[in-house]
């Protein structure tokens, strides 16, 4: 039996690719032709020529993103440049099509410099009717996604910042109606201040949790630190509001909330005894998470989520980018707000309406979702 | 009843434009989900990233093309941007799709600098197996597409030089199976030194043609001109090769084959009259050629082509590169040469068994085009 990996390259290689380009059109005829290329063609670019609005309305603009990455972040191979990113970010127009009808473009750019990918990005922008960064590293890809949001009139999301917190979020949202208690007295710990943590930290703060706590590999990110940079010098400023210091053990005793974005190991069976009762567990570090499962739960976990397929709750961003981008073209978003992503994960959660300690995560082919996350997107 | 412009724009208005993605592979469980994205498109990455060959086998770029557009130079409408272009490059990606199987997907530049499209395009170069390059303005149009022919490892084609060159030449050689003669006792007189003019000057030499006159709105382009740039010094070295003087009237008496990429009215009665026995006019300007058939017939052409599809023997590009741009993806080829150009033009001009007047060059829907156009490109 081969496995998966080999599995894959064989069915890429077979179909060469996963994605095609069709035709919304016959082309059949002399008349055909001239309705959809010369002369007729002439009467679309007049009318966009006279109210550039109109190429939302008159060309693929109306339902098409660009997936961008430089390749330096990908999945957990790190940087292998673009070429190498190519399958994944195919895989995610795939995805994109097949849960929202999204029609996905990837590009990914052959440049690893911040100012060539942000000039790349809004030179290419004509043709998209929004942006999906990908797989870029941080912090990098703060500066780039916060950038291009200002300079570009279409919505821009970095999905493994944001899709990643919002079914977070979403997850939370049920586990604590399953353990009971108010968002405003929660104090979540987090490990890991990358891509993800940090819009983690930033969504559940926006959402009202009452004290987030963030870890780094160097331990708590509190004003004793002064060897930060300036995306965790930003998150210490709205984070640990009681400016404790010290390792993530320090941080994690007491706390009601895990969520790791980090890796294997990082949290021992001891610490999850430590936290308070009935503590809520995110584990994302991928391919091995934080902590397994069962461990957690012996531990005293209530509630266990990871970023893998074979274990219950798994987060998965496929929850998220394809509803949030259906309803940004659909509503005319020409920017994301964070309210949005609180709003996409409450549509989530939604989805559940009995949670349970091992159903607080809808199932990736749960098609309710992404039309409730569009609904949201407004 | 609405005129083909408007029914153009109502069709745009009711598809959303003319192009979609599609997916190859059907993503309907966890396992599918695996295999297409994480964790098993691992293995495709890691496979380009120890071989980066690969990229052509397991992704979308050994079938896709980039279609490049600045918008400076859109049909005949002129510089209208990048927006305005977008209809124009759907409907090419669109015939791309229909003709040849070819993926094609539209971008469309937000900048006119010849420094940063040749930026841009290198840097989104991964995804694409070819570069077409369409609608860029003159003399830009060729800086652009030397500089990416030579520093880019995949082909890069300017269509509004290559692809009506190869067809032009296809119609010629038809017409000369009728008329008679050699193609090395020609003497060939163009009109117009544009995008167009200078390709076709160029195949018409490579092909073997034993003289070629061409004019500019100037007149004749003779060691006489001290207006030309570069491109038109380089023209003036290999064309004219008596030298001779004055306007289009002085160079077009005696000659054989008049071509004309021009403005309408440039073609009189009395100027074809002027002519060798039985000359062939190609009047290529659009809408209105330089001349009207049933005028130069009167006049004495033995064979007539226009831009039109109201006449016979349409000079459509659509003949020429679906069919180039497969056959580059299926034989592997890095660079377009002049000698594959010439090879499609005998492809294209091989479709047709008995060549009449008013039929020297194929109906656009004629499906054995583009496979003999692929098999010639190699």
């Amino acid at each position: 039996m081969k496995d998966i990996y080999q599995q894959s390259v064989d069915m890429h290689r077979t179909h060469g690719g996963k994605i095609a380009l069709q035709n919304k059109i016959a082309i059949e005829n002399k008349d055909d032709l001239s309705l959809a290329y010369s002369p007729g063609v002439a009467g679309a670019s007049r009318a966009i020529d006279a109210n550039v609005a109109e190429v939302k309305q008159l060309t693929l603009k109306k339902n098409t993103i660009g997936i961008v990455s430089d390749g330096s972040a990908i999945l957990g191979l790190g940087n292998l440049g673009p070429h190498a990113a190519i399958p994944v970010m195919e895989g995610k127009a795939a995805l994109f099509k097949r849960f929202a009808d999204v029609d996905a473009f990837p590009i990914c750019v052959d440049t690893q410099d911040t100012e060539e990918i942000i000039a790349t990005v809004k030179r290419i922008a004509p043709v998209f009717g929004g942006i999906n960064l990908e797989d870029i590293s941080a912090p990098r890809c703060f500066e780039i996604e916060e950038r291009l949001c200002a300079e570009l009139d279409i919505p821009v999301m970095h999905d493994d910042q944001h899709g990643t917190a919002v079914v977070v979020l979403a997850g939370l949202m049920n586990a604590l109606k399953l353990r009971g208690g108010k968002k405003e007295d929660l104090t979540v710990v987090m490990s890991g201040a990358g891509a993800a943590g940090v819009a983690i930290a930033d969504i559940l703060r926006v959402w009202g949790v009452g004290n987030i706590i963030c870890c780094d590999s160097k331990g708590i990110i509190s004003s004793q630190r002064d060897d930060l940079n300036d995306v965790k010098k930003r998150l210490r400023a709205v984070s640990n509001k009681n400016d404790i210091r010290g390792e993530l053990a320090d941080a994690i005793a007491g706390a009601d909330v895990f969520i790791g974005v980090s890796v294997v190991g990082t949290l021992t069976q001891d610490m999850v005894a430590s936290m308070h009762d009935d503590p809520i567990i995110f584990a994302l570090a991928n391919p091995e998470p934080e902590i397994m499962p069962d461990e957690a739960h012996t531990a005293g976990a209530l509630v266990v989520a990871t970023g893998r397929s074979d274990f219950p709750n798994q987060v998965n961003n496929v929850l998220a980018f394809p509803g949030i981008f259906r309803g940004a073209l659909d509503n005319g978003i020409a920017q994301f707000r964070d309210e949005m992503f609180v709003a996409a994960a409450e549509a989530i959660a939604g989805c559940i309406t009995e949670p349970r300690a091992d159903y607080v995560i809808p199932d990736p082919f749960d098609t309710t979702v992404p039309k409730k996350v569009a609904q949201a997107i407004k």
